[in-house]
């Protein structure tokens, strides 16, 4: 891209038709996957969720048709892999917050069957599923819609989460995890809702204020091996919770994110089992990124998590 | 902070006195350091840079007033350290292009002192020098500062990049950023612009668009060791392709991150000075930062930095 073709800021679209919406599915890549009311057609309106490949992907290609470029020559890999849209709901304007839990259940399925796609397949080495919510959460489109992306390494982020719970379990014996969530959550105020066997909760030393995470408070390596009734709880306390922050914060732009490893991985090294927990992380912006966290990787949260959990419990 | 505290977004002062400009000197914490004019007197105009501590700063206090919480025990330490306040110019709105060589000459040399104040006690692992430049970049004051944070503990960002650097070095007994500037610099055209020693230059993956580094082309561990003629060039250097950025985008925020590791670190491990070699990082901020990025700790840039140079020389 060229000077001219960045605009600061970049308006998100505010006229003109949405692509996202039911009767313009034809201003998309191709259907790859969708949920649909009995009786109607591909590329058709009459979806719950719709998912299709990014226009403009991140990553594309397949893992084999580079082999004089393979991640062995040098320190350029090829941008192999994997990015879809997932549209959430029909409706325009609908957050979390304005869909029925059966929706918000349509969303988690999509998200259960692509990570079952890629998930088995070791070329992948990670899916990520997020979502970007309102302008300052890097949102181009308001229709609401989740993203993945299916990357040839694992992201660093991944890697150090995933270290540091390995180096964990081998000290202990036991999930980090696990432990933090067992730890003092209760007596420090950090919970904000349960329901059944999944919690929402701000954690110990938060990045951003207000963030919170949603995991099963059992022990649980992986989103896909989620039961059906903890996926309908799951998407009561994600209505709830995302309810409580937007009261508190009306106009919040947020990025979702969901920490799960593909089954790939866990298959190769069985004791992953035991060190990861399937978590879903809350990241509400409220704040900017300044020279300070770009440039020392620390964060200045200027809000308690047992404050925030407070308020997000109360509301 | 709670919920009310936050605006989103936050307005950057538009009204009111700036307590940066001449002659309001007492809306600040007292003067640290200055380079003034001869026989102009301290907390008053005068001055050419002014430095004093942040209003609300990020670290505080004294490594030795907590004894009884010290790092060693478990995983919260006080957050002591230094913030302050570096402002740069009288002028409310002079940017470096707007500012004569000497001017930023006198920044630099503010840097430098700073550094220096602080560099030798061993309680700082880190010095950091930032500049957060026009709303994007998160500058809450109009009126162009920098700032520095001196932290109790090597931020993350820098335990990689020393981690990386001396591990380059172990290999191959050669200083990795030499080797970078020496490499294939010339060959591609990443060259933005050289005086004297110093460059501009892009980096071979920048993160960002438009991103670029300045640093000496000569090997030269720490910034605080640069030679007066060097700090002339930095000066040129530094006016000269702000001046070519601003005149791509002419609203542009960005970061300034100064990389230089503390004078006690080198004097701990006389090796570091063979794998250190300062330099200066330019972020310009033109794209948001997203789930994606948040999520996998990658960046997407659509900009290739051999074109980035090639627009910041010609312009």
């Amino acid at each position: 891209m060229r000077p001219t073709d960045y605009k600061n800021p970049d308006p998100p679209e505010t006229e003109g038709i949405c692509p996202f919406c039911y009767g313009n599915e034809s201003e998309t890549p191709a259907e790859i996957f969708s949920i649909r009311n009995p009786g109607t057609k591909k590329d058709k309106p009459g979806w719950k969720t719709r998912v299709f490949r990014n226009k403009f992907p991140a990553l594309t290609g397949s893992p084999i048709d580079n082999k004089t470029n393979s991640p062995d020559h040098g320190i350029i890999i090829p941008g192999f892999g994997k990015h879809e849209v997932i549209v959430e709901n029909p409706k325009h304007d609908a957050d979390f917050p304005d869909m029925s839990v059966e929706d918000i259940e349509s969303v988690l399925d999509t998200y259960l069957h692509r990570l079952n796609e890629y998930g088995k397949d070791s070329s992948y080495k990670y899916i990520l599923i997020f979502r970007n919510f309102g302008y300052y959460a890097g949102a181009t489109f308001s229709h609401p819609h989740s993203q993945l992306i299916a990357t040839p390494l694992l992201p660093s982020t991944i890697e150090v989460e995933q270290q540091a719970a390995k180096e964990y379990y081998q000290q202990t014996v036991r999930c980090w995890f696990c432990d933090s969530i067992n730890g003092d959550l209760n007596d420090s105020n950090r919970i904000i809702y349960c329901h059944g066997n999944i919690i929402a909760y701000s954690p110990f030393a938060p990045r951003l204020p207000y963030e919170f995470n949603i995991t099963s408070g059992n022990h649980s390596p992986v989103f896909n091996q989620l039961k059906k009734e903890d996926m309908n709880s799951l998407a009561i306390v994600l209505k709830h919770s995302i309810t409580k922050l937007k009261d508190l914060f009306p106009d919040i732009s947020y990025n979702c994110l969901l920490h799960t490893m593909p089954e790939s991985s866990l298959e190769q090294d069985r004791e992953k089992s035991a060190y990861n927990h399937w978590h879903l992380e809350i990241l509400p912006r409220l704040v900017k990124t300044a020279g300070f966290e770009i440039g020392a990787g620390f964060s200045i949260n200027p809000t308690l998590p047992e404050q925030a959990a407070e308020m997000l419990r109360t509301g």
